[in-house]
């Protein structure tokens, strides 16, 4: 049996798993995992109005602690593949650097997991200290919705616990070793509308025109900060995305104008804090003269950290031991599926180098694929030593 | 030949003239003029891209001055004819007021100036002191192209030259008598675009929120009024019409974003120091920060005002005598034919009362028919007397 990380990654590329196809990626990991002992369970999610998507959990040991690696093996699709130097799906290594769809986000991170995971047990005699689990999508590109939050539910009605979550999403902003996730702000997503009254251009007061209110109140709500970061977060943040009046007579002022935004919030923040932090500031800049209302979407991103300590310390000097690098133990950046996982058990994330994801060319030089297997080798043995 | 305003009203009133059809208006106007007299001219204009519309012009008389009464035949559509009370090309009177569309918009209008100019060539013996003129479009309530300019550019290119017209527009707000417009404001259209940096919502620092900036830029447009009114016009007006960005992703801060605005301006400026103006309040406003571009629509619509005056006063003092009341002399509204008038000579607006012009049984008492009849009437005494 190999533990080679890079053909690993290579047999993970040639499967053209862009959500929601399977692509044999799932098929070639649980045939991998089973023969190094684990048990294998693939499962089927459906939605209504949603492709059924496959998903994928194994698990070596019954003790604890437990130690879950978490990711996905669906893809974004390869856009233009004439644009590829290498095509997108045949795990083509060029000088050094290994092409493909997925090769940083993240097959390249699922194949070192799993090339670490069997290096250990062999180093161990096929049994871990603990248990090791493996729970793997292929719903995170697309919708997101028959992937990791119905995994983890199954996982939980089938009596499984985790401890720790080590998901390997590109966490990495320029080098391999620059930045752990530890935490990810929340996102909320909403609608100002402001409420006037229709009438001609050229009778303005016998009009309300919403569009000065909406301009009024977003000025206002941008004009003093959400908050000054925290500890571990930097500052929250709200973004207007879209503005939308619709109006196409140019003599009419029109009745209603709608704003959309998205807010991206830190510890010090809940949604429900926001919204009342919101609805305040716009009411005490509309002076009443403002009819507004709020329209708040339903949100599953809310913010989470794992506070630095022993399992944040694990996984940052075994990066510096391999690297060299001291990581950033970083909150930024936007959500991943890590914010359902944190309801289960305590998770970082730590993968490759983001830089080419979701672009033409994808690719990982072989060198960094065999350093974080290196790094994910560390971390088990410390994790379980 | 009947001098008789009603009965001219209710012929014009059957004629089916939705705009661009002329419903046998013109065909009338020019049977009555011609039996008094007048040298009468129809000719049809043509745009590509727009339907044929009949015109009409007549004239009596050869020397000067030489008095001009202005307006269209043509009216809007009926809408739902079922909520009509009465039926609205039927002419009908019920307890002494006359239904139908453009009852007040404005056939009741040209009714009364032809009843009032065959009533005083009548008492001239056929001839007036100067010359009196009908310039009748079929184009005003659509597109306006194939009407009042034409009309007035073939006027011009046949020698015909004016030194006041009469538009008989519904100038009234509540009662006859209350209002003649002796000018109106301009009319401006553009857009305001803020050039930004599309990115992800997650990473605000590596985007430009247009959305941000346009909402600045708006709200530093409106601080400060473009004026405060001059002598015969209130202030100017800024009104921000419609914002479209048009982005539907959640998570996207878009690259630009768009604002419309209508600008209705007195006397103190013109298009394009409106144009120097607001550049330059932008330009304030953005500290070179905000990346911005207006474009600006052609416009016919500038400001216009015939100073209060010998003229004026001819209509104000028929308007009392008949009445008993004291116009007020107005420059407020939107915009009417007036504006391409202007070019050629002084003009006033002053017709029936407008308030239930365009909308479901529109109507005219027939006292206020006979009152503006002996107002033209009036008028025309003065003005050759
Ligand atoms: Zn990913
Ligand atoms: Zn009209």
């Amino acid at each position: 049996m190999s533990a080679d990380p890079v053909a690993i990654a290579r047999d993970l590329l040639r499967c053209p798993s862009v959500t929601p196809a399977e692509g044999g990626a799932l098929v070639f990991l649980e045939k991998t995992l089973k023969a190094a002992g684990f048990t294998t369970h693939r499962m089927t999610f459906s939605e209504p109005g949603t492709p059924d998507v496959e998903n994928f959990y194994a698990r070596i040991g019954t003790g604890s602690p437990h130690l879950m690696f978490a990711g996905h093996t669906d893809v974004v699709p390869p856009g233009n593949e004439a644009a590829w130097t290498h095509p997108p799906f045949a795990g083509e290594i060029d000088d050094g650097v290994l092409y493909g769809r997925g090769a940083v986000d993240m097959k390249g991170g699922i194949a070192a997991a799993v090339a670490a995971a069997l290096d250990y047990l062999a180093a161990k005699g096929g049994k871990p200290k603990g248990s090791i689990s493996f729970l793997i999508t292929g719903d995170e590109e697309s919708v997101a919705i028959n992937g990791t939050p119905k995994l983890l539910d199954w996982a939980h009605k089938h009596g499984e616990t985790f401890d720790h979550c080590i998901l390997g999403e590109p966490s990495n902003r320029d080098a391999l070793g620059d930045t752990i996730k530890i935490g990810r702000r929340g996102s909320l997503n909403g609608t100002l509308i402001v409420h006037g009254k229709q009438g001609h251009v050229a009778y303005p007061e016998r009009a309300d025109n919403p569009v000065t209110g909406l301009v009024a109140l977003i000025a206002a709500l941008k004009a003093e900060p959400l908050d000054h970061g925290s500890k571990l977060f930097d500052a929250s943040n709200l973004e207007f995305t879209s503005i939308d009046v619709g109006n196409k007579t140019v003599n009419l002022i029109p009745g209603e104008a709608r704003a959309r935004f998205n807010i991206r919030f830190n510890d010090l923040h809940n949604q429900e804090s926001l919204k009342t932090l919101l609805e305040k500031r716009a009411l005490a800049a509309g002076g009443g003269k403002i009819r507004f209302s709020f329209e708040w979407e339903p949100s599953n991103a809310d913010v989470f950290v794992v506070e630095p300590g022993p399992f944040t310390d694990v996984v940052a000097n075994a990066v510096t031991e391999i690297t060299g690098r001291q990581p950033i133990l970083s909150t930024t950046g936007g959500t991943s599926d890590a914010r359902f996982i944190k309801n289960y058990c305590s998770v970082v994330e730590f993968g490759l180098v983001g830089q080419t994801m979701h672009a033409i060319d994808e690719r990982v030089p072989v060198n960094e694929l065999v350093a974080l297997t290196a790094i994910y080798r560390k971390i088990l043995d410390r994790y379980f030593g």
